[in-house]
């Protein structure tokens, strides 16, 4: 992937047009910005009515420039912007931020400007920010290309944080939420329109840069879907985490999308899984964003859920066990001869886990530092919190508190120290430069917790990856309506299984192939115009022998010609007929954003009552598959009900990759395909689609029904 | 209800036994909260050793107080309490508060203790507070019985919320939370180790008194069942909001309250099905509770969930949107003509809902005004709020911005006003003091607003609940196992219709009998042993002629004996057989703490895979059940899903609305009943449970299967 970002985030030279004296305009802010941070580069401000700006010797246009920068900010209005790219392009310029509205959100002809503006730009090899965006900042290298009011209350400081965000009202909102909670932030992206570059693109250069932990990212959709599973895999393969806030998941959410940026966004439930898929948290609250962006940002994500709670007030930690189990976190209890050790220090106190020492513990301070530090020690947990309300705010009590809590935790670096208290900022920062993690809210904290495992568990995944099954060669899908009988024999070369079948021509005598084939066999009508076989009466099932073939296929001739009279009949298949097992089904289909996702649930209630199915960008291995089976709310049905054996796992995903890798080897040529149902049989007995459907790109399949 | 607790929460006359010179001691701090509050009542500090405690008479004993005092304040350890407990009763207090650990959480001795002091009490009339408790306070009155250190920065101002918690340090924490969002709190009522007075009925005297709109409880279990009913439905027909914090949800969760304060947690899932059924909001954290009791506390609870969302940014207001939709509002759109007003005031804007008046709104406040003005009058919302991020907090264009929006608003009182800010706590006060609720989270505020809407809804309720179906006179339970037939009887009578149904005796003819009932017949073992029939093959279906009926009874009777030889054997059952309609399960069972509940499930994988099943406890009405059948996960499969016709919900409704009355009325008697399957049938045709087992109070069924 050729780095075309860095001129952008990274820049060594930067141009200002429409460079204002006044340091609160728009034209004005960043040069403000750039001046009191320090930015080592050279800073052209260009404005045709002065010499200086803000101190700045400034030029009447992009072509009077010393030298080429490596990214121009155009303070300019709408009107004015398409010619001011223009400059860029023919300066040679390597990429240009777009501050203005006024563009494709707001009019067609503000559409037609914003397309001049990405032509002009993919011609010239320049690469735009926005229009309609609030720039970016990369606090390392002292670069505020921003007008965002958030600096004027001071520039923010470089941190493990980045924030990536499509809206630069949201990304400036989070970066002042986060600098209030201690957090600083290394790079800030904002794409407005995005025209040229998007979320995607900017989030894969941000997860390339060393000693980024975390990335905070907003987005209404996204455009360049290989761009962000690439930024995606990238950090999974890195450990960056990332919390995404995407937005339009609810109707009304996703109309108000359309009518802002006008982004593609796709559908909402694909975009879970995909995030899903690779590890991503998706936050659905603002706090929870930055909760979990806190706790990622020491970079440490715990190998077990194990937690240890210790407690002043049996009540909270009862509270904070729960909120523990909800995410999924193990309050596992202390060894046994740990809990006699502290049984023996305070026999008052609940030694198992949640510890609870008592309010006894805050009169006799060297008690609590002997309990918390025998759970670091003994306890075996990989995250320790301690429960502390309003204590440390204490004037007098509160110093105290904290000397026993350091003493308690002093060289204990490989576990996850955590506090919840209610006390103010300075204090709380206190605590934090001493190692722990600090929240006001239990339940936001062990979320966050639940999180950073999770963040663990799917960076290891990277490295387990299975080898997937070989890409199958490309088949030769014809651009029409395609049988079931043509699918099964193009999905049999992808690795897929079904049972035998043989075509019968409807002059044939089915007798033999039916007697070769075995019985109890089904017999379905073969036509490229009738995927809907049952409507026209074109299955029969249980045929037992010959005889019984040959009268059912002469029969189903009959009735399918009354039904159907325009369509091409090739004849009936035949195939043996099998039974038990558990009906799922599994298919594929063109998300307009992600390409082809492949669908699996179960079938009957489960898939037409409660929609329980789930989703996954192709291609993924078998072990991805496996994870994908077991998000279905109905899993125990595959685990086996009522006595009846446990489904083949192994088998079923197998075929869910495999159909996965053929679905994105033939992305252009297929639109959707169902296998409905799948027998998920026995274990060791595979899993097998009774029907396939292939529907080709921009095929339509007739209805040849009367 | 006679009211025994007046004379603790709203006491003339307050003794503190172990009364301390010292203010910060546990026997000093209440006194030193009473004499700052001035407090009009009487004062009496016991202290052996003083005449005169911070300024207040002091006494050597209760006996020796110049007058009998309401409340008496035992601040003495633990091993002191029960001779100051005998002393009280002795003299005749009506209540008394103890503040000492030590007692039942802590070991058995302890355990005794507390049941003397509860027998000492019983027997003298005299009502209990603890022990192991922080008190109570009631700030409308001046009385601050506590020895919270929350008051150390300040008395609790009243105001329309009471806090009613179990644990002292919840409760300080949430009252502490609440003041610092600047709330008033009225009544503060914790209750300790319960070992009288437990949160239910302590809720029970809170939502009684005039003037509080909210109240915020915290249990780790109840004891009191019939006061916690009876407080939910006082609250419901005075249009109180109570937003509950029950701990103890989680297995980890439930031990560590089994260890802490002994409370009988009894089952959370009926706990939950409970505060469902009376309209209490459940919160699962602690900053849940906070903002839904801060929505709550104005007493305005709107008629629909129409919300109005006022945004200068596309990405926040599609973000509240996603929020509100999670939260169960409608985002309704502005009427057409509406919108046009506001495209002819600024064409930019988007003006459906969210109203987005992008930035340019905030160059322009007059717009603004004209905007939210709009959106007010011509909306038809009743709720509305307006997202503005930092702008409120700048010291110079904040109060611009807070004129603009006080005159958009004027006027319009019968809209829930709302903001969301990230402000000083002072900026956001002055928000308030105008009307508007100020939140710094949008989700948080969707949240609590789907909150008020199901508060209203909850208190519509009380005054629409239908005439529940006369109870049943009490029928003759027998103490043993009960047959399928006698089961069936007694239900009849009950008003629960069944198939017609005989009993044949093993030696008659079932000819005739079947003849009358008419054909397809089911044929069930009758023996008050087998409850489970198909084991011992005691179950025949689709007979068709008396002679399959003669055949079948001597095979069932031959097969059962063999199979279980000691079972006393009173023939076979003959019924109608039915089929169609949707499988469902009901049933009731007997909660240690909440008596009967009853429980309703869709039958087959609904209830062995999914777990998808619904309790109320007993009894309630037909609107109830409706409410309760609705519920379910699988709803639709009784709407009628592939084509079958809806199921008769009014009947299964009926149904179990007259099984909760009989399980209510039988209480004592009954542990447990199963109707499985009830089968609904299409609309019209009634809910018939195929089967029937009443399990007796203390009745065993014996297995008599070899």
């Amino acid at each position: 992937m050729t780095d075309t970002l860095s001129a952008l985030l990274d820049p060594r030279s930067i141009a200002i047009v429409g460079a204002s004296e006044n340091a609160a305009r728009i034209g004005g802010r960043p040069l403000r910005y750039l001046r009191e941070s320090g930015f080592k580069g050279a800073i052209y401000p260009v404005n045709p009515n002065r010499d200086n700006v803000q101190g700045f010797t400034a030029y009447p246009s992009i072509a009077s420039l010393p030298a080429t920068p490596d990214v121009a900010i155009l303070a300019v209005p709408a009107a004015a912007t398409v010619e001011a790219v223009r400059e860029c392009a023919e300066r040679g310029v390597s990429s240009a931020i777009v501050f203005s509205a006024g563009f494709a959100e707001t009019s067609e002809e503000g559409r037609a400007m914003q397309n001049e503006i990405a032509d002009i730009a993919r011609e010239a090899g320049m690469r735009v920010l926005g229009p309609n965006c609030l720039g970016v900042f990369n606090a390392r290298a002292n670069y505020y290309g921003t007008f965002s009011a958030i600096l004027d209350t001071g520039l923010i400081e470089p941190g493990p944080v980045s924030v990536v965000s499509q809206s630069g009202a949201y990304g400036s909102h989070i970066t002042h939420l986060a600098r209030q909670r201690g957090l600083g932030i290394s790079h800030w992206v904002t794409t407005g329109n995005e025209c040229d570059i998007d979320v995607a693109e900017a989030l894969r250069w941000v997860v390339d840069q060393d000693g980024v932990n975390v990335v905070m990212a907003y987005a209404e959709g996204i455009r360049n879907r290989d761009a962000f599973i690439d930024a995606l895999e990238t950090a999974r393969r890195r450990e960056t985490a990332i919390v995404f806030m995407k937005v339009g998941r609810s109707e009304v959410g996703a109309h108000a999308v359309s009518s802002h940026t006008a982004a593609l966004a796709g559908s909402d439930a694909v975009f879970d899984a995909v995030l899903k898929q690779y590890g991503v948290h998706r936050a659905h609250t603002t706090a929870e964003q930055l909760d979990i962006a806190y706790a990622a940002s020491r970079g440490i994500f715990p190998k077990t859920g194990r937690l240890g709670i210790f407690t002043l007030s049996g009540g909270f930690g009862i509270q904070m066990a729960d909120d523990a189990a909800d995410a999924g976190l193990d309050v596992a209890p202390m060894p046994e001869t740990a809990q006699g050790e502290l049984k023996e220090i305070l026999p008052y106190a609940s030694p198992v886990n949640p510890v609870d020492a008592t309010a006894q513990a805050l009169t006799e301070l060297p008690v609590m530092t002997r309990f918390i530090s025998t759970m670091l020690e003994k306890g075996g947990y990989d995250m320790f919190t301690g429960i502390f309300g309003s204590g440390p705010a204490s004037p007098t009590f509160g110093p105290m508190l904290r000397k026993a809590l350091e003493d308690a935790v002093s060289d204990k670096d490989d576990v996850i120290k955590c506090l919840t208290m209610s006390a103010p900022a300075e204090v709380m920062r206190s605590y934090e430069e001493k190692g722990f993690l600090v929240y006001e809210d239990g339940t936001a904290l062990t979320h966050a917790l639940g999180a950073l495992v999770r963040f663990r568990q799917n960076f290891d995944l990277a490295k387990a990856a299975d080898v997937a099954p070989a890409s199958p060669a490309p088949a030769d899908i014809p651009a029409r309506a395609i049988t079931e009988h043509e699918a099964k024999s193009i999905l049999t070369k992808a690795g897929i299984s079904f049972t035998p079948e043989r075509l019968v021509t409807p002059e044939a005598d089915p007798g033999p192939v039916a007697d070769g084939l075995g019985y109890p066999l089904v017999m379905k009508i073969s036509s490229p115009d009738l995927p809907h076989k049952t409507e026209v009466g074109g299955v029969a099932l249980s045929l037992k022998t010959a005889d019984e073939v040959r009268t059912a296929m002469s029969a189903m001739l009959a009735r399918v010609r009354a039904k159907a009279p325009d369509a091409r009949i090739e004849g009936v298949i035949l195939t043996p007929m099998i039974s038990g097992g558990v009906e799922t089904i599994a298919g594929t289909f063109t998300d307009p954003t992600m390409g082809p996702v492949v669908m699996f649930g179960l079938g009957g209630v489960f898939v037409e009552v409660l929609k329980d199915v789930t989703f996954r960008v192709a291609p993924f291995d078998k072990a991805e598959a496996h994870r994908m089976i077991r998000e279905i709310r109905g899993f125990a049905m595959l685990e086996g009900v009522r006595g009846a054996p446990p489904a083949d796992l192994d088998a079923l995903a197998d075929l869910l990759s495999r159909l996965s890798i053929f679905a994105h080897v033939h992305a252009e040529q297929i639109d959707s395909i169902d296998l409905n149902p799948v027998l998920a049989l026995p274990k060791g007995r595979g899993a097998v689609p009774l029907d396939a459907l292939i529907v080709a790109a921009g095929a339509e399949h007739h209805k040849a029904v009367a």
